[in-house]
C-alpha cells in the first residue's frame, strides 16, 4: 500500500532558478492529497506525471501567496479537462472569495467543498477507515495550519492456528482482533498477545511550513515517520526568523527530536544564502536523519 | 540599440511537461516590456536572467487565466525585493479588482498605474521619442487586445560636406533633418534627397493572440518586423478554432502575408496535438518564414 511523498516545490516565496514555490504531493493508499499549491503546482504535477484527476483534497497552509497562487491556474485545469468529481479545499475561510473572484464560479463543472482552517486547536479534517488527517495551528504571521496525515491502527491479526485448535467463533475471531483475551470452553483464559500478531505500524507525515518555533504541535505529530519543517534561516538569523515567524535549520532539528520523528525533512530556505549546506549542518547537529528537499525530491515510506 | 524579444512561454492553457503559458519580454532599447503574464512568468524571468526592476509595463491581451495567472505572483515578487519604481499594467479595466482581491494593496510598496485596454478600436498606449506602442482589438472569446510595438522612425542623417559647402545654420540643419530641401545664400534649391542620408529603418513587433481569423488590425501592423500570431489549432479543425475563437496555422500565416511581415512567430498550439509540425507547415504553406516558438527562444530585430 502506498505511502508516497513527492516535492513539487520547497521554495521560500522569491524564484530561484531550479526551485518552485511550496507544493507537495502526499500519495496514501492511491488517495492523493495535494498541502499547498504554490505558482506553477499544475506544471510541477504534469512533470511528475501525477494524473490531476486523482488530487481529491487540497490543504493550504495559509494565504501567502508562494503557498496558494498556483490554485487559480490548477482549478481552471481541472475544469478544462472535464473533472466531475468533487473537490475538497481546506484553507483559511477568505480563500473561497479570493478563488471566486479570480476563477468565475460559472465556469467550474465541478463541486467545490470548502472546508475552513481551525487556527485555535486541533482539528481533525478527514478520516475513513484507513486514513486520518489532523490539522494544527502554526506560529506565523498570519493564520497558518499544519497538517498531519497518519494511517489508522489496523486490527491485529489471529494466529490461525489458534482458529482450529480452540474451534473460535467469528464473534470471538472479531473480539481478539481488538485486543481481547479469550476464555476457552474449558474455561481456560489465553492472553491476546499469545493469541495475535500484532497489525503493521501505521505511517505518517506531518508538513509544518510556514511556522516559527513552536513545540505546541508535538503532541499531535509524536513519532511522526516523516516530518517537513520549514528551515528558513541559519542560526546566525535567529532574530530575523523570529521577526519574520520562521524557524532557523537548528529548530526544526529541535522539533524532529522532540516529536520522536524518524526523518526530517527540511525546505522553504531563503534566496539571502547561495546554498543551503550550513541549514542542513545545523539541522543535522540535532536530528541527524534530515535531509534538504528540493523541487522533484521523492520519498517513501516503506511498511515495517 | 536593442530590439529583443524572449519568449518565457507560448502554451494554450494546458500544462505541457516543458512548456509554459503566454508570456514574452521584449527588450526595446533596454526599456523592458512585458506581454502577457501567464503562470510561472516570475520563475521564468529568473531562469533567462532578466532584471525584475528593469520591466517597466506589462501588457495583458485577456482575462484567461493562461494570460495573467503569473501577476499575483510577480507583483508579490517585485514587492519583497523592494521595488520603488512604478508600474504600468495595460489590461482590461476588471483586472484591478481583481489583482487587489488576491494581493493586499497595503502590501504593494510601490505604485502600479492602471491603464484599461480600448476594446473597440486601436488606441496608442504609449510613445516616448523613439518607441510607440499600439494596441489593436482582436476577435476572441472575451474582450482581447493585440499589441504593436514600434522604434519611431528617427530624423534623416545630414551629410556633413553640405554644411561646410554651404555653412548651413544649425536652424536649418534641423529642418533639413526633418526633410525639407535647402535654399542656399546663392539662392541655388537643393533637394533634401542630395542632403541627406535616410534614418536606419524602424523596427517592430506585434503580439496577437488570442484570437479567431481577423483582417481588422493588419493595417495597423502593416510591414512589422517580427509577428507572433497565435495558432492554436490544425486546419483539420477549423470548425473548432472558428468556434473557440482561435486560429489556424493557415490562418496566421495568411495574415503574416497581408501584413507583409517579415518574419513569423507562431505558438499557443492546442495540447490535442503530440507534435506541432502539421500546424507548423501549414503557416509555412503560406508564409515560408515561420517559426514554430517554444518556452526560452530568444529572437533579435537587428538594424540594417
Amino acid at each position: 500500500m502506498a505511502f508516497k511523498l513527492t516535492v513539487l516545490g520547497s521554495n521560500s516565496a522569491l524564484p530561484t532558478t531550479n526551485g518552485f514555490p511550496s507544493a507537495h504531493v502526499l500519495n496514501i493508499h492511491e488517495h492523493f492529497f495535494l498541502i499547498d499549491c504554490g505558482e506553477a503546482t499544475q506544471i510541477q504535477l504534469r512533470r511528475n506525471k501525477i494524473n490531476f484527476n486523482k488530487i481529491e483534497r487540497i490543504f493550504i497552509t495559509h494565504l501567502h501567496g508562494d503557498h496558494f497562487f498556483g490554485l487559480f491556474g490548477l482549478i481552471s485545469t481541472f475544469s478544462l479537462l472535464g473533472r466531475i468529481r468533487n473537490l475538497h479545499i481546506y484553507a483559511d475561510s477568505a480563500l473561497k472569495d479570493i478563488l471566486y473572484t479570480v476563477i468565475d464560479e460559472k465556469t467550474i463543472n465541478f463541486q467545490i467543498i470548502f472546508h475552513p482552517l481551525n487556527f485555535k486547536k486541533s482539528d481533525i479534517l478527514f478520516e475513513n477507515n484507513s486514513i486520518i488527517i489532523k490539522s494544527f495551528p502554526l506560529k506565523h504571521r498570519i493564520n497558518t495550519c499544519g497538517f498531519y496525515f497518519s494511517e489508522k491502527l489496523k486490527d491485529k491479526n489471529i494466529r490461525k492456528e489458534f482458529i482450529q485448535k480452540y474451534n473460535i467463533s467469528i464473534k470471538d475471531i472479531l473480539k481478539i482482533k481488538k485486543g481481547e483475551d479469550y476464555k476457552t470452553e474449558e474455561g481456560e483464559f489465553i492472553k491476546n498477545e499469545i493469541l495475535t500478531i500484532p497489525p503493521a505500524p501505521t505511517r505518517s507525515y506531518a508538513y509544518c511550513s510556514d511556522t516559527a518555533y513552536t513545540e505546541e504541535f508535538i503532541d499531535t505529530i509524536k513519532n511522526v515517520d516523516l516530518l517537513y519543517h520549514e528551515a528558513t534561516f541559519e542560526e546566525n538569523d535567529l532574530e530575523l526568523a523570529i521577526k519574520t515567524g520562521h524557524s532557523t535549520g537548528k529548530q526544526a532539528g529541535l522539533i524532529a527530536e522532540k516529536s520522536k520523528a524518524k526523518k526530517l525533512l527540511i525546505g522553504h530556505f531563503s534566496t539571502r544564502y547561495p546554498k543551503t549546506d550550513t541549514i542542513l549542518q545545523q539541522a543535522q547537529e540535532i536530528f541527524e536523519n534530515t535531509i534538504a528537499v528540493k523541487a522533484n525530491d521523492f520519498f517513501e515510506v516503506i511498511s515495517d
